[in-house]
């Protein structure tokens, strides 16, 4: 609704020279300038270091054929770049990163133009967007509505127009929630594909890089620029095959076993986005949803919130009044859980994984509401666990089955509220997972991949 | 030394009806009947239902083409096998099978004829065959030498000839370890290619299904019955691709970094092996033994024993006194490991296992010693621990980085102890390390599979 210019057509200016990477980052810089501090941006870069970034990347040889030239891109403020504070929303666990995460370096070398660290949930915890003790960012549809968490401020620079994508992360639903609330794309490619390396770790077994971004093409081509393989990373490994084209059996969950707790508008926004699937091209086929969500419930109940003390038990036991108190309240829930109770979940995972994995033979993609239902500002404050815990509905089985999962746009309810389904699948399959969400948006997807038509590009100098 | 007809000659004498499963039980009924209580077998199915069992195989319509027609065997009695006992060599935990493991289960459709459970360590819990209330087997090699574990009665029913298989599990090197003591190969192929429904857990994330015979051709021959997707298995996967011929890339480790505990006469024996090995068709490539041993001892020192608890816990609590001191001992070191702990290890792991998903690029299989040294029955029960440790060396790591393992007879050292060494490679290259055993063994390795031969056979009827 408040979109800015997409990858794409800031490509295509830059290309054509009727814009500029400098011309850009002025426009940039004014935009966030105008907003203030209404919690996008933990650190922006200063409007004069960002016009000398520009022109600097004008400066290099060739500059004009790289594949990110002089675009605008915002990180989530858990990943480091170099000279740049990484904050996690926790100013005493803050410090000056010395290094750049592989992937942000891979954008940087592309040509894209680093803009600043964006607002989060501390230490990445939670899907709300309100535990931070920076200004506390709304959803760009207003009404108190919150942004969504924890990658809050990178959905909103998004969706503001701000900067036409942004690099965040989802763990259990950090980059999907917060892109359903603000009416954009949240891509959670399946874990690994992009390196998680100088990304300070959540979950670090299931911590997964995210891209936001307002079409799939951006998406695509973003993607193509961060996806490698990274041997510092452990759990890196390559991406899979694109999709063929032709038709895709979407399952659907039974309609009772759909929760929008309660929310009937949101209910039926839905179930009207469901019954308009079939003229996408897709064939829909019933699919239950109980395994994931049992998933779900393992993450949400179970012994993982015990992974983040691996990261976070020293500073904790260190400085506890530096941590805000739902969060300290959550980390602190780690302790109570034995070895025992971790191996005895992650048995009953395997099944889960096992069931679920029965289920792609006849299924290519699951499509199902993003969220539920939506919170204001005020509400998440009231009851912060219990509302955060229905936010992850359908989003907290996501890493632990490990699937590839996006959150798609799919216009708003009847009270005006952003409406999203999120698309998932397998391990792997995420050039399917795009090709869907494309078919949703109704957005034209070339079979021949960005990456081929760069090589060519390259060629034919 | 000691071993009796194989699987294929016992087939052959079966098939052309020099032999019958009459006479073949006979003969091990009195094997068995002659050696007494001497720690092999648990609860060996009595002669007359052994015989009976022998005629209703015979009596099966196209009998003589089962695929393992009248062929004797063993399970290790962690197994189910319906109406008999599962003791675990716990007498008080023992309950009588309602149903029969599938593996089991398809040994007996493919004419199999089933002698008995086998000697353990008490739970699977240990790696050198002396942890059972039931008499110490030893091994068949003499001189007080233990028998190895757990699986002990299953290597020693092999190595003595009562059955020319067994079928047994390996976890930490519960396979591997007997059979090097006992001059026989134990084989324990990728998790998941046998089903492990009908085991009793001893770690469900690392249990593994192993076979214990004297040739490649019958552990082929076995696998070829045994192996199969098991929806059951949440662990179970298909196998993997043959091993097409051509050279082997040997990887040998450092001789510094073997270890062999002071035991200057195995090392000298191994050492003598590694230098035969071009002479085997091997290309020797140096290759470190360094992240194998540090996940070794992930698992020795680390929170996998806590995962022993997800089964045993209750009957721990219940009824402590029925339980060996020193497996009570290693059951209750489980609940001092808290859930952090468990994550932070599992992390480590997979560090690790990236480490060495690269080395298998340079190298096809490694090979190791599969014990540095050998004790006694006396040196293990003085000091139970360390000396069990110690056994599993080279043992520990191969669950835990999901590697397919077989520990090779090589004759024996200067002062006739058996010697072995241990081939691993990657999840499912089981076929390649079972033609690297092949060739060490100097035994002819058809290329066309057992089962393509059994096709054949099928369609000639």
């Amino acid at each position: 609704m408040l979109n800015g210019p997409t990858v794409a057509e800031i490509l295509a200016s830059h290309e054509s020279g009727s814009g500029s990477p400098t011309h850009t980052a002025t426009r940039v810089a004014d935009a966030i300038a105008a907003r203030g501090a209404d919690g996008t941006w933990i650190t922006p870069v200063p409007r004069e270091q960002l016009l000398a970034a520009a022109a600097e990347i004008e400066r290099r040889p060739g500059a004009r054929t790289l594949p990110l030239y002089g675009v605008p891109f915002g990180v989530k403020d858990s990943i480091d770049v170099a000279g740049w504070p990484t904050t996690l929303a926790c100013p005493d666990f803050a410090y000056t990163a010395a290094e750049t995460a592989p992937a942000v370096q891979s954008l940087l070398d592309a040509g894209a133009l680093f803009v600043g660290k964006t607002n989060l949930d501390q230490f990445a915890t939670g899907l709300n967007g309100t535990r931070t003790p920076y200004p506390i960012p709304r959803s760009v549809y207003g009404g108190e509505m919150i942004c969504g968490g924890s990658s809050s401020g990178s959905a909103r620079a998004v969706a503001l127009g701000e900067v036409p994508f942004c690099v965040a992360t989802d763990t259990a639903g950090s980059g999907r929630v917060p892109a359903a609330l603000n009416g954009i794309l949240g891509w959670k490619p399946s874990r690994g594909l992009i390196s998680a390396v100088g990304l300070v770790p959540a979950c670090k077994s299931l911590d997964c890089m995210t891209l936001m971004a307002t079409t799939v093409e951006d998406l695509d081509r973003v993607f193509d620029v961060i996806a490698g393989v990274d041997s510092e990373d452990p759990w890196s490994r390559a991406r899979g095959p694109r999709f063929g084209g032709g038709p895709l059996r979407v399952g659907l969950p039974a309609v009772t076993e759909l929760e929008f707790f309660g929310d009937e508008v949101f209910r039926a926004a839905h179930l009207g986005v469901r019954d308009r699937l079939g003229g996408f091209g897709f064939e829909c086929v019933p699919a239950t949803l109980e395994p994931f969500l049992a998933a779900g419930e393992l993450l949400y109940q179970g012994p993982w919130v015990a992974e983040r003390l691996v990261e976070f038990e020293t500073f904790l036991e260190a400085r506890p009044g530096s941590i805000l108190p739902v969060i300290r309240e959550i980390l602190t829930g780690g302790f109570r859980f034995t070895a025992v109770e971790v191996f005895r979940a992650q048995q009953r995972l395997q099944e889960l994984r096992a069931t679920v994995a029965r289920l792609w033979v006849d299924v290519d993609v699951m499509v199902v509401p993003t969220i539920g239902t939506t919170f204001t500002v005020a509400q998440v404050l009231a009851d912060p666990i219990a509302t955060n815990t229905m936010l992850g509905h359908y989003t907290h089985f996501g890493n632990l089955l490990d699937l590839t999962a996006v959150s798609v746009p799919v216009g708003t309810a009847a009270d005006g509220r952003p409406l999203a389904v999120m698309v998932f699948g397998p391990a792997l399959a995420d050039d399917t997972v795009l090709a869907a969400a494309a078919r949703i948006l109704d957005e034209p997807r070339p079979a021949v991949a960005h990456s081929d038509l760069r090589l060519t590009q390259k060629e034919r100098q």
